[in-house]
Order: structure tokens, then sequence, then C-alpha cells
């Protein structure tokens, strides 16, 4: 689902601006329309965090950034957009205005999702010429980085309608999560608003800072949320013993006592000025964009981490990289070529830099080990392969460090190949600057092939050898890099 | 604080297997007392999963584990602790009749910490022989991992004493936070029963399942709050226009009609039956042990990732190496040897395995760097060097691979210093597995000193070379290895 589709943004800001980079970077082009002088400003610093970040999750080339427009009214917004997406504030009324003038000029067979935390689709739905292109759909900020999207339709929209929207949401790398029932605030933000007002009365009442209960948060229970929920967290708390067994210990506690402080504190002028203050002490040596960016590179690593896992956000990730892979030419498709092979591009990572500043030496490494994958993937030697018991190993590997980049370089990398044999690929990488094919690092490396169970040199199957000897074969006209063949130190 | 320190574990179970843990693998010797047959299992346990991931978060060699003791009485458990904990189930009359115990026969001196999550100190203390020797530590499961420890004291409780519980506990890479004032449930059970009662009701109303509640979560806040907590966050939604502005835009809120849901649903044999029912259909695919893995095996990455940020759990994390390193032998205190240097110590981490099983090989070359890291911090070329803009790069590097390791393996680095002049450190390293000393790969590299700002190689500073010179010269009588000077594909 890419280039031809058009998403429509009424109501810039942060939400409407984080939908509109979850678009363009997933290919999409965009239309916004805001009558906020500002909006235009703010959405493009949307953007730059979203750039700089998003691209980081995957490991496949994203597609082609979308167009970005900004318009001067709701109908140039949405004629022709295969989705809209309202995030103008939370007035129902204006909401419902919004919605009339959405449903004036876009095609029938558009969405309507709104980004609302509080109403309900009926609420929403309310009057509308076509109550059944109405659904909520209620991101989490930075929605570029976060997945989940609460759906809600109510009865008003057809079964198709719900599945076409979860389609186009997954499509772009989301979850959307379909809310069984319409209640105000859904799910989430149910559970937040219960967390808020208990955080109000602890700073009201001088039992902790904003600053300390958000320690309490991010060094305790924040770092177990981020990977597993409220439930299977218990589940574990439970231990063998199991569910029934927790909630049967832990449930007398909502009789204690401090269950009595659930009304709603008052929000006076004193405790705002309270709150506002303790957040300066603890927050105000950042701007909100240093803030951001802070947040943005602890997401971007803790998501990484749970794809390594392929773990609940990882997992999508992993999934949504398989869907990027499928509509892209992959390293299966790498034909005989009289030049080096081009296999991997990629970009230098904060997490890639040195005390220097600069990319750090094994991350070269890495970089030429995933060409030697792509490499592999190309002549059959796959996940299916090893599973069969056989692969490539690394035996020697020679690394000429040439010039130093910095973090966001666009890098690619090529392969020569300067000798095979049933049991031995001897290849020559390099690692170019994408912008200039400056070579900047080159390595030269003999893989061996193995019997993994024997852990012993064997000869590649004849399948391998059909699809990797024609590579070699076209390679045998180029000349030996000057760099190959070298010992350490060689003047 | 190492060694000589010893903790007494009063009730075994999750939390206080946790506790043990945590004193056992910071050098504490432990005593644990629990009459339950089983605790001695269950506390095993929890230490497998301990030494399996809390290593992982440590960059430098954590102290030699102290000795573990179960005994058959308060008595024996407790006499010359320096930190009693006790870990006995939530009933007011028994934990007090457990403190009676204790404080017949504790050193005066030792600190009695509370794992209690609802009590008051003032409640724990009443009828105390010594009230101010009782304080209320509250950790979080798991204990190993997860550095809060809400420490609340009642007035009872001398300034001195709190200071000192502070002190040991942040000796043990906890973070105790020190709560202002006596509530029931402290901070973070007030937050979390809030969210308990939610997601009760939303689960009772039928509006989503236990894994729909635990997907919005670990999908969306959850992962912000792994690093920021509530009001940092709402920070930057609050964006440019700041935490006011936030508040009372969202403040309202608080009187909006979702608040009427602030009564208990009461937890009938039905709810629980079905909130077990879904968490079935959600993890019952995985045994306890093996979510206990999963999550320990997120939460490392997650605290390495804030690591390297240098935020969060991650900065207690980098003060907690700071720590380390200066109670032990560092690099610094590298002395000229005929032998070849030991440098890095370290075991293969779950994230270090490639497809095969195996070590991946950019890991290699990363713990070749760490190497280079350490004997350039052993010739004094370190941070403030390069902050006076000079550096060594490697210009080349040259690795064999000699056998496999898995995950866990202790391994262990050497340099040999095979020339050494002004400009260029030839050095050749080897890596070996701790257990037989066999050598698993080599790495031969040419590090050239450079002047950082014209990015050219210069003579190193006369500091640098008088510790460098000398620990080359006490290598010149070492034999060539056979591995260096090597082409690859040499026969």
């Amino acid at each position: 689902m890419t280039g031809q589709n058009k998403a429509a943004i009424i109501g810039g800001g942060v939400i409407g601006g984080g939908w509109a980079a979850r678009f363009l970077l997933n290919g999409w082009d965009v239309t916004v329309f805001d009558p906020d002088p500002e909006a235009e400003r703010k959405i493009h610093a949307v953007l730059v965090n979203a750039r700089r970040s998003l691209p980081k999750l995957a490991d496949v080339a994203m597609p082609e950034e979308g167009k970005l427009v900004f318009v001067a009214s709701i109908k140039e917004a949405v004629m022709e957009a295969t989705w809209v997406q309202e995030s103008v504030p939370e007035r129902l009324d204006f909401k419902q205005k919004v919605f009339a003038d959405i449903q004036a000029h876009a095609p029938k067979a558009a969405i309507i999702g709104s980004s609302t935390s509080g109403f309900t689709p009926s609420d929403l739905q309310q009057g509308a010429a076509d109550a059944g292109q109405i659904i909520v759909t209620h991101p989490f900020n930075p929605v570029y980085l976060l997945p989940v999207i609460e759906l809600v339709p109510s009865s008003q929209n057809s079964v198709e309608m719900v599945e076409r929207a979860m389609a186009l949401l997954t499509s772009i790398g989301l979850k959307p999560l379909q809310v069984r029932a319409e209640i105000d605030a859904h799910i989430a933000d149910r559970l937040l608003e219960a967390v808020w007002r208990e955080a109000l009365w602890l700073v009201k009442d001088g039992v902790a800072t904003t600053e300390e209960i958000d320690d309490v948060i991010r060094f305790g229970f924040g770092l177990r949320w981020a990977q597993m929920g409220l439930f299977e967290t218990y589940r574990i708390a439970g231990g063998e013993a199991g569910m029934k067994h927790f909630i049967s210990q832990f449930g007398p506690a909502l009789s204690w006592p401090w269950t009595k402080l659930m009304d709603v504190p008052e929000l006076t002028d004193e405790l705002i000025e309270k709150i506002a203050e303790q957040s300066d002490a603890q927050s105000g040596q950042y701007s909100i964009r240093e803030l951001e960016q802070i947040r943005d590179d602890n997401l971007v690593g803790f998501m990484r981490v749970l794809k390594d896992n392929d773990w609940g956000a990882g997992a999508l990730l992993n999934q949504y990289d398989k869907q990027l892979k499928a509509t892209q030419p992959t390293a299966e498709k790498v034909m005989p070529s009289s030049q080096p092979l081009r296999l991997r591009d990629c970009q230098v990572l904060p997490s890639w830099i040195d005390y220097n500043g600069h990319m750090t030496e094994h991350r070269y490494l890495e970089v030429f080990s995933a060409t030697s994958d792509a490499l592999l993937l190309a002549i059959g030697a796959d996940d299916d392969y090893v599973n069969n018991g056989k692969s490539y190993f690394t035996v020697e590997t020679h690394i000429m460090h040439i010039d130093e980049v910095k973090v966001g370089t666009a890098l690619y990398s090529t392969a020569q190949l300067l000798k095979v044999d049933a049991k031995r690929i001897h290849v020559f990488y390099r690692l170019h600057v994408a912008d200039d094919d400056r070579v900047i690092a080159t390595a030269e490396q003999m893989l061996l092939h193995v019997n993994l169970a024997a852990s012993k040199a064997c000869p590649a199957e004849d399948a391998v050898m059909a699809k990797l000897q024609p590579l070699a074969d076209a390679h045998v006209d180029l000349p030996i890099p000057e760099k190959a063949g070298r010992y350490v130190g060689e003047r």
C-alpha cells in the first residue's frame, strides 16, 4: 500500500503531525489542513523527530517518503483521500462540524478516523451525513513510534469498514486494537486518568514530588510495563500457583483503607503552581525538543531490544519488516553483474558512535557481516539451509579503516567475489557513503562452508554453487582490490 | 562493601529470594530463614534467574558471590547481620511478632527493612523493643533487576539510621527513594491499585480482555514509562507551552463522566474466574519460568539501552559501574609483564548470538575493541586525553576465528605488543575461554596516534610513551604469534 495512497490530516499539532509522519514515512502522500499559522512549523518539527527515529526500527529499506502538502481548506485536504484523520481540539460540537465539512467533500469510500481520547464514536457520529464512515482511531504520542491505536467502532460501522480500517492501519506498521464497547475515554485513558488522580493526591498531600513519582515509575513498574502489561506481570507474581491465586491474595487490597482516596482532588491554582514548579525543577534543564529526542532514542532502543527478543512491539516490527520485504527487491533476486554487488543499505545509528564521535570499529564489522548475510541469502544459504544443518562460517577477516563517519550518514556496502570453490568464498567488501560513493572501509573475508553437526568443512550443496559460481564468474575480470591480500602493517 | 557484610532474609518466596540474590551477587553473605519446606527450592529458582541476568547489566566484573546459608531459626539468621530484610505475608500482627524475634537476637546496629507494600512504618514499629531500628524498604519484582526501593521512615527513625540505610542500599546497586510521608501503600502501589481497579471494571464490563488491556499498555504508554514517568511525559505533551498549559488542558478531564467509575468492583467468583480464564488464553502457552526469563531478557535489554543513553535506570547503572571500578584493580594499574597483558573479562551475552547459536562475528571485534580501550586507558590515553584533542584510531585489523562459543561463556582477552613507536601501536590480541584458557579468536591491529582536530597522525605525548614503551619492552622476547603477519587465505 504505497504511492497511490493519500491521507488527509485535519488538525496539526503533535498528534496530527505524528499521524502525518507515520503516513509519509510509509510512502503515503499527505495533505494537511490546520488554520493555525504555526501548524506548518509544528508539523515540520515532528517530522524532523520522526525521520531521525522511525527508520531506525526497520531492518529493511522503508518506502520512499510520500509528498507533503499544506492546503487552505478541508475540501482541498480530503479530496481523493483514502484516509482522513481528525485531530482537532476535544470539543464535541466542533468535531461534529469538522466531520460535516469532511463528508461534504471526501470520497464515500474514505475512512474518517478521529484521534479523540474522550468521546465515543456514537457521540461523534451524531447528526453525520454518513455515520458509518466515522470511527475512533485513538493514537499515542509519539504517533510515529508507538504502534497501538484504540480502534472503537459503533453499531453504525459495518464489519467490512472496520476490517478495512484495521488493514490500512496495519499496513503502516500500527497495531490497531479493537475496543469491544463504547465507553468514554476508551481503555488507556481510563487507566491513565486513574493514575493521574492518585498522582495529583500524592503531590497535593506532599507525599512525593513529581520527580519522585516519575522515578518510582521508571525505575520500577514502568520498566515492566514496556514489555508485559498489568495482568501478565501479576501472573508472574502469582508464581506457580497462577492467576487465581494472585487475585485472591492481592484482591483484598481493594477494600483496604487507601481506596478512600478515590475522590477527585480539586485543581486549584495553588496545586497547578506546585506541579508546574516541581516539574521545572525535575526537567527544566532540558528543552522540550531535547526531551523528545531523549525519549525517542530510548523508545527506539527498547523496541529494537524487543525486536531481538521477538516480543511485544518488537514482534510487531519483525512482522512489519516481512511485510516491507514482500514488496521490495530482495537479496534473493541478486543477479550476476560485472560490477561489485550492492547488497546492504543502512545509516549510522546513534548507538554506533564511540567516544570520539565516530562510528565505532565493531559496527563496521557488523555492516560487513550483514553484507555477508545478504550474499548468503542471495545464493540460497538461507534460514532453511541452516536448519538443514549447513552454513558458512567466517574464518578470517581483514579490515582497513580509511575514513570516519558520523551519526546519520547513509551508507551502502558492496561485495566483490575474489575466488570461490565448493568449500570457500573469498570475498572483498567495500563500505561507501551513499551521498558521494566515497569508500570509508574495506573488509576481506574468507568464509568456509561447514556441516554444523560435525562442525567441519564440507562442500556446499549444488543448488548453492549454481547460484554462487555465476556471481563469481561475472567478477573474474574485475581488478584485484589494492587493499586485498595485505598483512597488517604492510607498507 | 563486600565480603564481611551479612544480610539476613526472613521469609523466602519471590521477594525474599530476590533480595537474597541482590545481596549475594553483590558479594554479601546471606542467611535465609523461612519455615516453608519449599523455600530453599524457590530461592534457588530465583537465584538461577538472577545469575543469568543481573551480571549482564555490569560492564565491570561484579564482586565474587557471597555465601548462602539456610538456617532453622530467626535467631541463627540475624546473628551478626548488617541488614535484616523481612518479607513475610502481609499480616500486621504476624509481622510485629517477627520483628520482636528479630530484635531479640540481631545486633543493635543492624537495619531491619520490611518489604511491606501496604503498612506504614509506624504500624510496623508498634510495640517494638527499638522502633527506630525498623524501616520500610519496599522493593519491586524482580528485585534482582529493578532498582527502586521505597524507603519509608517514621519519626522514630533517626536521620543517621536513614542515611545509613540509603547508603547500604545504594552500595548494592539499588535506588532508594525516600517517601516524604507515611501513607498506606506508599507511592507505587497507590498508582498500581488505581490502575488495577479500572482494569477490573474494564474486564467485568466486557470492554476489554486482560490481553487487550496489557496490549494497550505495552504497545503504548508502558513503553513511555520505562524511561520517563507520568509528569515528564505529560510535560512533553504540553509542548512548548509547558506543564501549566498541559494541566489546564488535561485537568478538566478529571470531572468528566468516567470518573463515576471510581467505585470498587466486587471481586465475585465469577469475575475472578473470568480474569483467570482470559489470562490463561493470553499467557498460558508459557510457563511462569519462561515468562520470567522473557521478562528478564527484555528488562536487561532496556536497561542496557538506558545505559548507552546514560538515562534513568541506565544512568544509575553507569554510576554503579564506577562504584565497582573504584574497589577493583583497574587497567590504569596494568604493570609491565613478560606475558601478554590480561585486559578484559566478559561473558557472551544473549544479544551476541547469531542464527547459528554462536557468538556473532562483530561481537568478537567488540571485545577486541574493548581490549584496545583498556590498553589505551592503561597508557593514559583516557577520556581527558581525548578531550585534549588526541587519540588513537584503529587503521587495520586482522581477525582469525578459531573456535565457537555459546551464550554465557566467560571469556578474557590479552594483548601482546608487537611493535610501538611514537605514532603506532602494533598489537596482537587473543580471546580466551576463561574455564580452560583455550584461544577462540585472535586479532592483530595497527593503532595510529592522531590529532583529532587535524584528523592527522602525530606523535603521542611523552607521558603516554613513558607508560607504553615499558609495556612493549617487556614483550620483546615473546615469540611472534603464528597468526600475526598473515594475509587472508594464507596457507
